[in-house]
């Protein structure tokens, strides 16, 4: 079990679309999450810089084939679709790098 | 029960210090989060910008009551002292706020 945790900008005029579609999300896209080994997800936004900040916790045993497999879902690709045109890389993200992976630097049980 | 988060930025020459300290966190300080009610609380680095995320779970029920007599204790204002001193609140933070709370805009459990 892995706690992670990763960051993204928004972009200022889509922050209302990001925060409309998370309201009121997909059932089929928390079922993909949730088959591919995610739990208690969240995402925190934080106003006006219009970074987005995701933690969860991975309770599976290959996480790179479960996000594999998640990425191939047409689910996955219709709602990355809408969320990725909300989104910007961080202007010090390397080359095909959008949501940035972030180490831990503190954990309390 | 409240999944809670919070950023915050650290100055770039205090990156490597704060590190440290939160590599070696004071046992009696974790014990005081958990006596105040405070369970799986991870704190993540965003890289080059030097931006802290913080996420915990509250467990109690009075929270400001809760943050009050944590902030009371001696060893919390020692502990701050020394990662106070690493941290500066975003340029757009209200009066008085240290780490700015941030909104959940989407949660899976």
């Amino acid at each position: 079990m892995a706690k992670m945790g990763m960051a993204i900008r928004l972009k200022p005029e889509m922050v209302q679309t990001y925060k409309q579609l998370h309201a009121q999300p997909w059932p089929e896209m928390d079922a993909a999450l949730k088959a591919a080994h995610i739990r208690d997800y969240s995402i925190f936004l934080k106003e006006p810089e219009n970074i987005l900040f995701g933690v969860w916790v991975y309770v599976g045993d290959d996480f790179e084939g479960d996000m594999k497999r998640l990425g191939d879902l047409d689910v996955t690709r219709r709602w990355l679709a809408l969320t990725d045109a909300c989104q910007t890389p961080f202007d010090t993200a390397a080359p095909g790098e959008w949501w940035s992976f972030l180490p831990c630097v503190y954990h309390l049980d």
